[in-house]
């Protein structure tokens, strides 16, 4: 109980993380109070509606949590005075640690719901990547910008790809399955904040 | 019957609508003749393409009503001499009436279909939002530019929002169907033409 | 037999030109190893997954051919290092013929699938030109550019438009699939061929 409790704490921090991520994006671009909205929507639920189509999941995933889509345009409606009465700046450095949450436990679901719908390993492992990466380039996308994650020369889907393995042989190995989604969205978020403290890159493709 | 043709002849011309705010664009950004088709084909469909995916919705939209693919073709292949002719300039503001008509009826029509379906409120007014919107999105991204639906600072979503609680209200209280779409419809028209007309804007989030 | 191989080995040419032209845009923009690979996986597989959620057909192309997700992310990886080593520009030109190629089989190959599924004519013929332009429109939205076969006035998504109807006209007179397959095929990559060589153009929307 107390676990699921912590997990279900976990995800709520993943999708406020994402949520952020895409009020920030949206303010940058002096988007209005619509497209604020919109982009966060689009970013906390873009990768999870994406797996839902490919695995021909129903209902969705914000449609199953309805409480989601409340919540959220409550919080981008909320955010800006938060922030003017704090004095404190949104920088995209802030939203680093819980990126990386979200990035981990979105992979660890996406991997094992796949899993469950009986996905044969690299099919689940890449949805798990789908529901982690892909809110984001939706949003990259809406904002007219390049992927962040595919340019940036930082590891991110690369680790979430990494994790989603993990996942499936802790599956495979029969563990439960909170302790599968704890261990694997743990690795996933401790590899991913050490790449960003010692600032480890990917190499760019320099043949042209 | 004559109520049926009325509600049918709106929304002929809320597609013609989209798919004509599509040949603008894509025309404007010196598109090919397939461009300009294509364009204009995910404008006036994309909304109601992606309701019906999430909603698992079969046949599609334009699946159903095939004739809607032949004339829109026609439609992108003819317009230009059409305009040519009547050395008339087609502006973006020429096609903010028909495209008010569009936003309103697919809205409405949006919403009422999730609500047949057994969706909750709220989740039948995001599809009709959908509807009404994301074919408008899908034209900027392809054309890259960023949604003007979510930057333009005008109440464009914010209204088809609040016209979808209109059609679930009404829903609600067993109005006739017809009756429903039709006052739904018309007052989304309504307050987007006077939102247009007096000029009517969204704050823009200050806190970055 | 022999004939089948021969399809089979079309289509893997066909999945290799499309995914190349993947990598050679992403690589242009600077796009790190993930960027490169999903761009490529996109490139490569978004229309065929399109057309699948389209036509609720299920598993998934690139599901139930598990081994091109495999080859494809070889192919990204293993690339850059084959083209440093033969000293050898990799440019747009060198991919124009398989990439031809790819048009005339995902094109055919598509088309057939929708028919065989009970589509009707015409949405066959769209769900051909989905299944082999959509993927490199992806592509172009990801590294943010205006979709080249939307914009560069070249006879391509026509080709394969007009391509699908001569499947159409074939599987309605009761030919064999795999001839069907081929003349489709082998019409539109001549067809395109020859619009490359005589630098044949769609001419422009002028009338803004």
């Amino acid at each position: 109980m107390t676990l699921n409790t912590f997990v279900i704490a976990l995800e709520v921090l993943g999708v406020i993380a994402f949520a952020l991520s895409g009020v920030i994006e949206a303010a940058r671009k002096h988007f209005d109070l619509v497209g604020v909205v919109m982009v966060s929507f689009v970013t906390a639920f873009g990768g999870g509606t994406l797996r839902d189509v490919l695995l021909e999941r129903k209902p969705f995933f914000w449609v199953e949590q309805e409480f989601w889509v409340w919540a959220l345009i409550g919080l981008a409606v909320a955010l800006p005075f938060f922030f003017r009465a704090r004095h404190m700046e949104l920088t995209e450095r802030a939203i680093l640690v819980p990126d990386a949450i979200g990035l981990g436990i979105f992979t660890a679901g996406g991997t094992h719901i796949a899993l469950e719908l009986g996905s044969s390993p690299l099919v689940s492992v890449l949805m798990g990547v789908i529901t982690a990466v892909v809110g984001g380039v939706f949003r990259d996308v809406l904002v007219n910008e390049v992927p962040r994650a595919f340019h940036d020369h930082q590891p991110y889907a690369v680790v979430a790809f990494a994790g989603g393995w993990v996942v499936v042989a802790l599956d495979a190995l029969a563990v439960p399955t909170s302790i599968t989604l704890l261990v694997g969205s743990g690795l996933i978020i401790l590899v991913r904040l050490l790449a960003i403290k010692f600032g480890w890159e990917l190499k760019r493709w320099r043949f042209l």
